[in-house]
């Protein structure tokens, strides 16, 4: 049943292939870091740069060790370390750790994520805005718990779609300043191995990635990570509230709404059900299960605590995915709707 | 066991007594509103205020109906009008609906709340400053993984502390822009019985109640409540995570922390447990594991959702007063921490 | 909103009174298997028991030692101990730890929970079986995703509602059985304080309780706790899915359900809106997301953890009051139902 | 990461291969039970038998067809009619639906999971029983609520350990019995396409499929389901509990616990992580979050709910996989433990 719930684009993001070019990236910056700092002469850091951009992990040794280590990071640097030569290649890796590279890259994976997310919701409320142009002032019958109320417009109801979708991505780019951060602290967070070096070696490692340097390495503190997973949730929420109320509107029948497509049933050839408006709400509510473990892996212990960073691991790429599922079902229900609400001139 | 999870300041907040004055100001601001718009005479709408002023609910009748009602504002506002008189009086409650009232006195509750909280967070803030001040320099033992990495200054492990904590107590004031706004929609949230007058007397409502209208209803967009949610679970969190530290380092000994009190055994005198510590953690996990219903929650069904609504009114609340007795235990336990670390000048 | 979910008849089994009335049985049944295993004498084990039988504690004291000790037991020990006096008086709560007396006051407090719950579960069973017998053969159209199938009978849709229920009112007595135990372990777990008569003792113990003693303490195996919780959560999800099915068919009119009562609007009055419907599935979804927190604090530190312990304070006296409130409203809501599906007589 | 949480071999239970191998031995069994009930003759149903078996669905196009159908069995089967020629051909399928193909293949999945997930309990029971039989005399710190309390001997955790995930392997043989059912109840879950042949169509399907018939379909009651993943989270949790254990045992030192092997870290080369034990704690968290979902999948809107029943899809093979996760890690890990506890002779 993965297509129903799974997000090619998205996964790509959290690929082993990815994830090494992440590392890649990470490790070049910091020779640049070091060359800043004088740490490495600035040929000799080109040489590292063209040398780390050359290699090629071997993913199967990695996947292996990972068993291990507990983390891809060490025998990643490990083959690295083999494969660089030439002054400055003992410096590879130097003053940084597993985390770094790990939280770095899964930053870039949200980041990049973001953006198709950006995209994708833009084409959400295009549809939307299309709707509201096409029918917003049909008639509709406004319901409230689960009792009809009032008649009122169809683009009254679209609005109460729209407007969470629009708050989100309005919330995109503040989402993305938080949490387009660094991470870099070295054995123990606090960079001791770099000395009076750190600040520079951190600030130049951060602008090579496009990325904000907080101050401070953030082991411990998984502020950026939850916030990512309490926007997903919400995300997928708003959507959910969406395919709620079509799968209802759809039971009510053809006043409300009617749709194109609808999934065929092996028993009842004469059905047409709005299966993607209920798997909007299975998403949503598979998001919403999810947010507990992001909120339970808070609890780090000490300086890093594997148990709870690995549990991010699990959860996050996840909760991409199924916003990115839930996008383009959302996209497909919209664009599906052939009509909503009953037109005024309709002689009912 | 209730001392261990309850707070009773918070509470409060949530009591009867809190919402039904809420329900009071909003019926007042509404008439100052309608007065505003010129559908009643401000002589007749002061009168009105006064008697709503006046005016004491039977909370017992009301606790009965809201059994039948699935919600107590339509037994308060029975009853209120029922209490006034005079010109106007059949304007109370005028365009509006029981969510209005409902939704509104919580933001209110969590607008309390917050204030409260972050006089806490201060004080937890303020006693982790001056641990800092004492005993920073003090040599601790970093611990990576469940293993010792390398010796660091305690006040390397007191910054991941007090980070998140400080990051947290800076969004308070973003959160409370966000979410400081008023609930208005009427019947089915598009205010249709107030026709050209809707916008002036929301602005009015809103102003008399030091609440931003954010001009629309959001009766089934539940962005305000979801962002306090996740705010009070990512506080309990970075508390939590506290807790979790200071009951490791009571487990590694003397030279990790001295903690003056702590909690005798009933079967080992010799114990002293670092029970407020393991305490931080629990309600951490009470809170995580609420925020998942808090994000079931947003997905209502068409204009009002009564399953959904009402499971944030089972949920809110208690996270709030977890959030509340957290902050009060980490304040006990940051102060009765008699070192942390070890004096560099101790002979080992 | 509290008349919403509380249960005050299965709040009180869990209330001070109950828990230190728990205590005092335990304590005196101690003393019984200390007087079995003849390290009491009978005389002074009776006299102990009728000074245990006359005890009252301090609550007030109590619950501010609570904080300081993170559980309740120590004090009133502490109390108890002060209390008693002749000879044997210092063998009170002699092999026992403060868990032997938190986790079998829980246990005993769930047993009256099932007995209350298995009594309204009959009731609720009752009703539907009149209804069946009633209505059963009304026609209703059936529904599967969200869409009108074939039509069948009231007693078909009926029957899926009976079946869970039923299914779960035989399992009662098989997790009776599995979790009416006793916790007995000392301060270690191993009853090391009472050598080779710790199997009398407990046996004793366990027969004085009309408990089982399952052959060793299981302070940190908490399979008794999370089977009630698995339990409950079934049960109130058993009923939130008839919740949510009363609720869809009086969206769907009249044809499909006809309830008296149903709560009113503060805006439309000429609504009845099905809300001890929506009721029941506010009440399960809470209970579908506090299971997570049972099943988080199995992971026990060691031969003791307080944070996964109290974890489980927290939330299953809530997952109790919440069945029992489900109930209630599940027999409420049954009895409300005036005629599901529509009599084959009836002109169309 | 995911060598770190998947598991090929159970994973596979739920492959595209395994789900249409499930469909076709039910579709080969309905034609078994229709011949049975003389519905078609006993050597038209030998030929469609022979004609299902050589059936190979085109899994892309099953695939493309989900997405619209919201289930993969309406293209299955639709491809499955196009194959099959002769006498009775139009009664493939007859009688049955969508989830009665879904559900059963998931029982058949889960069933065979069940048999993976024992056997590698043995073994990890078999290890810990080995550990007992050489390190169980030696002495070890007991620790409650994070502070040493008395000594015992190693024997005594042990037995923490082992005890739960004894109760849970003795609780297997229960589970299969109460979950080895067939769903099977045609279009609305009431067989009323088959008549009176029901009965003996669905007895003698459940007999060739090895499973039991209950006597009616459970298309909206999902306890099998739930009653899998309460077994799978417990499990979990018994294995996470293990874990904490060892990776706090891991820093607390020698005394405690010994391992081989160990994760290395890409900045500290002396540490030695205990990351098989926080893996353990992660999988078990990640279960105890899931299991909110299955519980929140319970509400089944009317006959069936493809939102509630497609959560299920994303969370068992999930929570299944984890399960076979852990067994392997806790395997690995108890295979690691070079000594447990200090010898008595040891001079200290």
């Amino acid at each position: 049943m993965s297509p129903l719930f799974s997000d090619r684009e998205i996964t790509e993001q959290f690929s082993d292939t990815a994830l090494f070019a992440s590392f890649a990236r990470f490790e070049q910056a910091l020779i640049k870091g070091l060359a800043q700092a004088k740490m490495i002469g600035s040929a000799d850091a080109a040489a590292l740069i063209d040398q780390i951009a050359a290699f090629r992990p071997d993913h199967a040794a990695i996947a292996e060790a990972t068993i291990r280590d507990g983390v891809p990071a060490p025998d990643y640097v490990r083959q690295l370390r083999a494969h660089v030569t030439g002054p400055g290649s003992d410096l590879v890796h130097h003053g940084a750790t597993s985390q770094d590279l790990v939280d770095t890259a899964t930053i870039e994976a949200l980041g990049k994520t973001s953006v198709i997310l950006a995209k994708r919701l833009d084409e959400v409320l295009a549809r939307l805005a299309n709707l509201v142009a096409r029918d917003g002032t049909n008639r509709l019958q406004a319901i409230t718990r689960m009792q009809p109320a009032l008649a009122f417009e169809a683009s009254d109801r679209l609005a109460a779609w729209q407007q969470p979708l629009e708050d989100l991505r309005g919330r995109m780019t503040k989402l993305r300043e938080q949490t387009r951060i660094l991470q870099f602290g070295g054995a123990v967070g606090d960079l001791q191995a770099l000395g009076d070096n750190a600040a520079i070696i951190a600030e130049t490692l951060a602008r090579d990635l496009d990325l904000r340097w907080p101050g401070q390495s953030w082991h411990s503190a998984r502020g950026p990570m939850i916030a990512h997973a309490n926007f997903l949730s919400e995300l997928t929420g708003a959507l959910g509230k969406i395919g709620q109320d079509v799968a209802l509107m759809a039971l009510r029948g053809d006043d409300d709404i009617r749709l194109s497509g609808g999934g065929s049933s092996s028993a009842m050839p004469h059905k047409h059900n709005p299966v993607t408006a209920e798997r909007l709400v299975t998403l949503a509510r598979f998001n919403a299960t999810l947010i507990c473990g992001m909120h339970q892996a808070q609890i780090h212990e000490m300086e890093r605590s594997g148990a709870a960073w690995m549990l991010e691991w699990m959860i996050l790429p996840q909760m991409c995915q199924t916003a990115g599922a839930s996008l383009t079902a959302a996209s497909a229900l919209v664009g599906s709707i052939h009509r909503i609400g009953a037109s005024k001139g309709d002689e009912r």
